[in-house]
Order: C-alpha cells, then structure tokens, then sequence
C-alpha cells in the first residue's frame, strides 16, 4: 500500500456481494473491504479468527449460539473454529481482515471467492 | 471480545493521547484504540507492519521520504522497519493494529506506553 485507502471509495468500485476485494496488506493478512447482501453460507476458519469491521449498513453475524448485531463504526471478531454466518438484507459494506489464502468459504464445502486485489502492485 | 466494540465510543471513555488501549484481540494482535494530538516520537517497528485506521480528525504519518495524509475512514499501513512519526496539530481518533507485545515506540529508545485494555476480560 503506497497510498491510504479510503474504504468508501474502494467499496463504490465494485457492486457483487460476498466477493471480497484485497486493497492491502499487514503482516500476511489480507485487508479486504466486502458487501454483504442477503445470507451468506455458514462456515467456520479452523486456523485463524475472523475481524470485522462495519463502514455503512448493519451486518448480522450468526452464530450457533447467538446473533451479533453490528453497525457502523463497530468492530467484531469471530474466533478461530467459531461457525458463523454473515447476513444483512438491508445490505453492508465491511473491512474484513484474514490471512491471506484464508478461504471466504472457510471449511463449508462451498467455493470460496477468488482472491482479487481491487487495484494492480498492492504488495 | 463477546460483544461488537463501537469505536467512537471506546474513544470517547479516555482522553490522554499516545495512550492506546487494547478493544479487543485477533490472532494475537492488539487491537487499539488511540488518540493523536501533537507529535509522537519517531520510530520504526523492526518486526511488524502497522496498520492505521482514522476514525475521526486528520493524521499525518511523517515517513522520512514523504508525509501521508488519512482522513476518516482511511487506512494505511507502515510497512515493517520504514521509520515514521505520527503528528495530528488539530487532533485525530484511530484503530491501531499490531502484534501484542509491540512498544508503541518501536526501536526509538523512548519508554513505550503500558500496554492496557480498555474493559477487562477482553481475552
């Protein structure tokens, strides 16, 4: 990252829900900034926690046991091996920070997304 | 953490600045919530990235070859072992992120802050 990145402008140049977008990176973790429309697959990450941030929207994360709710401004971590599910039907923009090669998908069975940086040389 | 952390509103429980308190843990990196206001002390951090994130105000990251401007709503990360100087004249809120255990003030010499946590049991 040789610039600062403004979440909100990264997060207008893309419209597809749970497609995440790489737009830095610290310690081998990738920053990502994502949509969330609707309900995404539940999933777990055995091997790492799971952060979030809110930039606009409200963001459900389900878990088994309980739902957090989350709005702008807000940050939440799932821990590792912690099954949960993203959801908002009123949709949400969010940071999300994993470690790279993290699949979105975590251990569900489904496809995870490409990873894909938002702009070219971010590393 | 068990429940969401609002910034601002941990922000607003504290008011000495170069003082960062821990909101909250992910893969074993700190989470905080700092005040800028004046000068911070130049420093590099040999082993780790450091990721910033404003939240309110202005923050300038002085880097030895060019100064980076963040706004809210921007982040930036200093890449391991680039020597740099945090300075906000008008004042700025912030989401740090590092490895527990960093000194605030790297390889500079100075004391570095105790690290603190905002609300206990956070781990």
């Amino acid at each position: 990252m040789n610039e600062p990145v403004d979440l909100s402008e990264a997060l207008a140049k893309f419209d597809e829900p749970f497609a995440p977008r790489i737009v830095g990176y610290y310690n081998g973790n990738k920053l990502q900034v994502a949509k969330v429309r609707g309900e995404f697959v539940w999933h777990s990450h055995p091997e790492t926690d799971d952060f979030f941030y809110v930039v606009s929207g409200t963001l459900t994360i389900q878990r088994r046991d309980r739902d957090v709710e989350l709005g702008p401004g807000q940050v939440f971590v799932v821990p590792q091996g912690v099954e949960h599910r993203p959801v908002s039907h009123a949709g949400a923009e969010i940071l999300l920070i994993e470690p790279a090669g993290t699949p979105n998908t975590g251990d569900s069975g489904v496809e995870p997304s490409r990873e894909v940086e938002l702009e070219p040389r971010l590393r």
